[in-house]
C-alpha cells in the first residue's frame, strides 16, 4: 500500500506533535451534500447504499474532494451488526431505524447466532479495502462500530427510543441476561473492528452514542466495561502499527477519567462538556477529538469562524487535540459552512502547536 | 389558610432537619392514572384540562389519594406562558405541543406584549387558589415555571426539536435579539411565580429542560443567568414566609456548583449525575431533588426497592434531601409501582435522618 501522506490524525490521536490541529468531521458523508443524495437516490435505498462497497466508497470519498479534511471514514451503519445477527434492519423515511425481531426475552438472546463477519458483513470488509485502495495514502482511514450497549438499546427497542424503557428494564429485572447479551456484543465489535483494521482501517472508533442516558453506575456496568473490553482486544495493523482507537460516549462528559482509564488512545467530547475540563479530566492520558455544536453550523461563517477559535482555544497549546464536531453533521447544513469550519482550523490551529 | 400539617418538604428544601426525606413526583398528576386520563377524557383535550381550574384542581388531587406524598404541584403546562403571549399553542395527538405563530425574526420578539397574568393565564392562579383550598393544609402546594431559555427554544422552533437549530442560530447570529427575548421572559416568569405565590403556593420550581444541550458558556450565558435573575426577584408569601425555589436543568449535573451560586434553595438532578457527586459539588449551599430514573419504573417492586435505597445511600446522612424521579413519571408506568417507591422511600428514609 502506498505510504501515507497525511498522518496527521494518527499522530493526534496518539499524542504526537503536529504542525497543525487535525479535523474530520462525524457523518462528513452525508445528505447535506448533493452529491451524496445524487448517490443514495441511484442506490435505491440507504441500506443498499451500505452494502454496495463500490457505492461506499463513492460517498466515503465525497467530502475529501470538496474539503482538505485529515481522514476519511468508512461510510456504514452502526447497525450492521444486529442485522447480521438476524433482526431484520430496516427503515422507514423519516422514521429512522428498526428491527422486524426485536429482542424481548432471555430465550432470543441465548438463541443469538455468532457473528459471521466474513459471510454476513463481508460488504464493511470489502468496502474497506477499497476505501483505503482508492485513497492511496492522501489521509488515513477510519473503521468504526457502535458500542455493545448502544446496539442493545436498538436491539431491546427494536428502534430508536425516547425512554429506553425496554432494555433498562432489562439491566434492572434481568442484568445476568443483559451481561451474556453485552458479552457477546462486545466479543463481536472486536472481532469487527479487528476485520476492518486487517482490510486497511488505520483508525477505529466506538460510537456509544447512549451510554450517556445511564446513571454513573449503570454506564460503568453495562456500557463502559464492555467498551474496555474492546480496547483490550484490538488488534494491530498488517505492517505491525499501532491502530489508534476512540471512544465516544455522547453525554459523557462527566465520565472522561473513567473512559480514559480503559486504555484507549482518544475520547470523543460532546459540546456540553468543555476541552478545558475534558482536559483537566483525562490529564494527559489520552487524546480529545470535538467538540464544536452541529446546529452552529447553521450560522454565518464569520460566527462560524469565532466559534471554531473558541474551541481551540479551550483545549489549548500542546498536542492531542483532534478537530470535530460534538455530533454528526445534520443534512440541512448548507456544505460552505462545513468548509468555512474546516478553513478556520487550518487557519487558527498552527499557533496552538509551536514550541 | 389552615395551618400546614405535613411541612416536610419546605423543610428539606431548607436544609432544615426532617425525620424522613420527603417525597412528590414529577408529573404525579399524569397519564399513567386512570382517573387522569378519564378526567382528561372528560375536558376533551389537555389544553381544556389546564384551563379550567375545578378541572386542574381535580387531577392534582388524584395522586395524593392514592399515595402518601408529600407535595402537590399545580397541574399546569410550561407553555402556559408563550400560549398567554399570543404564540397559538396547540396539541397534536402523538406530537407534542406546537405554536401557530413561532418567533423567527427580530421584529416578531420585539413586538412581543408585556405578559398579562391577570388576564390571560387568570386560569393559573384561580387554579392555584383552588387546589390549596382544597389541600387544606394537608401537604404543600408547589407552582412552577419553565426557564426563560427552555420557553425560548419552543417558541423559537414552534414546536419540540432535536437539534434546536433556529434557536441555536439565534444565540450565535443575534445574541442581543435572544438577550431581549431572554430578559423579557425573565421578568414574565418572575411575576408569573410571584402571582402563584400570592395564590396560594408554598414552593416554587422552575424546570430547565433543555439548559443542558447547551454548551457549558452558552448554559451560563442564555439559561443560567435568567434564572438568576427570577430567584432574585421572587417574593414571600403572604403570610411572610420564605417560599423556596427549586432549579431543574435537565442534564445539568455539571453545572450545580454554579447553579448553587445563584442563591436558589434547591437543585433538581437527573440520574445521569450521581446524587453524592452532585452534593459534593454543592457543598451544603443548597438542598437537592431527585434522582431515580423514570424509566425503571417498569421494574418489579423489588427491583425498584433496591433502586430507591441506591439512590438514598447515594445522598447519605443528614438534611437537604427530597426524593423524586430525574424526570417526569411516564404514561405507560403502573401506579402501584410508583406506590412501591413512595413506600420505599418511607421505609428505608429514616435511618438518614437520625443525629
Amino acid at each position: 500500500m502506498s505510504a501515507l501522506q497525511n498522518d496527521l490524525l494518527l499522530r493526534a490521536l496518539l499524542r504526537e506533535d503536529v504542525p497543525r490541529t487535525p479535523t474530520w468531521i462525524m457523518r462528513q458523508a452525508g445528505r447535506y451534500l448533493p452529491e451524496y443524495r445524487a448517490t443514495r437516490a441511484r442506490a435505491g435505498n440507504f441500506l443498499t447504499l451500505c452494502k454496495t462497497p463500490e457505492l461506499a466508497c463513492e460517498v466515503t470519498m465525497q467530502p475529501l474532494a470538496r474539503f482538505p479534511l485529515d481522514a476519511a471514514i468508512l461510510f456504514s451503519d452502526i447497525l450492521t451488526i444486529p442485522d447480521a445477527l438476524g433482526l431484520g434492519l430496516y427503515f422507514t423515511e423519516g422514521e429512522g431505524p428498526k428491527f422486524e425481531r426485536p429482542l424481548r426475552s432471555a430465550a432470543q438472546i441465548d438463541a443469538l447466532p455468532e457473528l459471521d463477519i466474513d459471510g454476513q458483513l463481508r460488504y464493511v470488509t470489502d468496502a474497506t479495502r477499497l476505501i483505503r485502495q482508492t485513497l492511496n495514502g492522501t489521509v488515513p482511514l477510519i473503521g468504526f462500530s457502535g458500542s455493545p450497549w448502544t446496539l442493545m438499546t436498538y436491539m431491546v427497542e427494536g428502534q430508536g427510543s425516547k425512554d429506553f424503557r425496554h432494555a433498562k428494564t432489562l439491566l434492572g429485572q434481568d442484568p445476568a441476561v443483559a451481561h451474556r447479551l453485552l458479552s457477546k456484543l462486545a466479543t463481536g465489535v472486536t472481532h469487527y473492528l479487528n476485520a476492518q483494521i486487517e482490510a486497511g482501517a488505520q483508525a477505529v472508533m466506538i460510537f456509544d452514542t447512549w451510554g450517556g442516558i445511564l446513571s454513573p453506575a449503570w454506564y460503568r456496568e453495562f456500557s463502559l466495561q464492555y467498551m474496555a473490553r474492546i480496547v483490550d482486544g484490538l488488534q494491530k495493523s498488517a505492517d505491525g502499527r499501532r491502530v489508534p482507537n476512540v471512544l465516544f460516549t455522547k453525554n459523557g462528559g462527566s465520565h472522561l477519567s473513567e473512559i480514559a482509564a480503559t486504555g484507549c488512545d482518544a475520547a470523543g467530547v460532546d459540546w456540553t462538556c468543555d476541552l478545558a475540563t475534558a482536559r483537566a479530566a483525562v490529564d494527559g492520558r489520552i487524546a480529545l477529538q470535538g467538540n464544536l455544536d452541529p446546529s452552529l453550523l447553521h450560522c454565518d461563517p464569520d460566527v462560524l469562524d469565532a466559534a471554531v477559535q473558541r474551541v481551540l482555544a479551550s483545549y489549548g497549546h500542546g498536542n492531542g487535540h483532534v478537530f470535530n464536531l460534538g455530533h454528526g453533521i445534520t443534512p440541512q447544513v448548507p456544505p460552505e459552512h462545513l468548509g468555512a469550519v474546516v478553513q478556520a482550523v487550518r487557519e487558527h490551529s498552527p499557533q496552538y502547536h509551536r514550541a
